[in-house]
């Protein structure tokens, strides 16, 4: 009798592992997807390449459905299985995760939507070197925040939130530097102004990698860490 | 939709009811007090009146912590209740209508911002007409959203989304106007700028508003319709 308990209950939670290991599972493939959107975007743009562009565009909605087919699962798991403890904690982060990947997949819909129109206004005459700098460094934050849920890694996810702070300050230089160049070159605005708006997706991106980090580090340290700034959010990282 | 009101407040657990409901009051409370900072902010910046921008600034972290502590009681009352069907649907939707609550907050806190820098830099030439017409109808959305949540009214919560596309029509001839004015006054363009921000801010406030009534949608329909389109998420309404 006892063994067949066992055994049930341990076919059940294999079951239930699986289920867990494909939401994980479908969870990074749209983190790579996004990663990739983000990546083709910024291509698009400094290449003025307008057929790619087109792509990231016609792709978002891919990475739409999957959000709603993740959360989908993420219901039915709590609806069925009703996790406890470290697996409500993975749901949890991946439900939420979802939405902030979804959002960063906008952002670089609106980055490919501003660089088709730079196609098709003419280049702007300052600020691809800056998009590509930002660019690689959000995008990056993606990459380290989606491998520090892969790994488990709190310490990892702290660090795409420091990185967060850099970006923030190279933004605003960069959107310095575009608004100097439209008062010395007004006809330049409509030009300069795509620019500005790609600048402030990537900065959003970067929020949104942060926003991915903090629910890694909710799920390894089970602690809420939103909203606490990075000096008390290290101190809080330290005391678990 | 009195018959789905009442599904909701039956059950057998007296205590777990007023858990329910506790979360429900907090996430209206939370709902009530963002409307607020974004009917503030918009005085703030049509009245130049700095010192109500500085209070809408300070009072965002209240609204960060009122999304943690409600975040909180939905683990904990998922944790501990394992909510099934409705009322799962309900802490689901109550934990992810509270992140767009807080996204909205922000963006009432930038609008103060520049509220304040064009207090600071001086009156911007045009464009407060615009923020202040944009500006109330997307307050309003967030009101009837959270009015829709309150009374379990999907048809109020379709209602807002499909504001939301008259307000995108809005925020983009305000914004071809806006750009048109620093084209033919080049030494606005810095004040002008804040002008675009703030409707920047405005158009997301919107976007928010629209996840919230999809959540509400959701909430009452169990249905999933983000990312539909409004044309097939009345049909997905109609079939139900």
């Amino acid at each position: 009798m006892n063994q067949d308990k066992e055994a049930f209950s341990h076919h059940i939670s294999q079951q239930f592992n699986e289920e867990l290991e494909e939401i994980r599972t479908l969870m990074l493939e749209m983190g790579g997807l996004v990663e990739m959107q983000v990546n083709d975007a910024i291509v698009a743009l400094i290449e003025g390449d307008a057929k790619l562009a087109e792509l990231v565009r016609e792709k978002d909605d891919a990475i739409n459905q999957m959000e709603r087919k993740i959360d989908q699962e993420c219901m039915r798991i709590l609806a069925r299985r009703q996790p406890a403890a470290s697996d409500l904690r993975l749901v949890i982060s991946i439900s939420k995760i979802i939405v902030d990947l979804e959002r960063i997949g906008d952002e670089a819909s609106k980055i490919a939507r501003r660089a088709q129109y730079l196609v098709e206004e003419g280049q702007a005459p300052r600020g691809y070197v800056e998009c590509r700098h930002i660019g690689y460094h959000v995008r990056k934050m993606v990459q380290d925040a989606l491998d520090a849920f892969a790994r488990f890694d709190s310490d990892q996810a702290f660090a795409v939130a420091r990185e967060d702070k850099v970006v923030d300050q190279e933004y605003k230089t960069a959107m310095r530097e575009m608004v100097t160049y439209m008062m010395e070159d007004p006809r330049s605005i409509t030009r300069v102004l795509n620019i500005l708006w790609v600048l402030r997706s990537l900065e959003r991106v970067g929020d949104h990698a942060r926003n991915v980090a903090e629910h890694v580090i909710y799920l390894v340290k089970g602690t809420d860490v939103r909203h606490l700034g990075l000096k008390n959010m290290e101190e809080q990282l330290k005391k678990d």
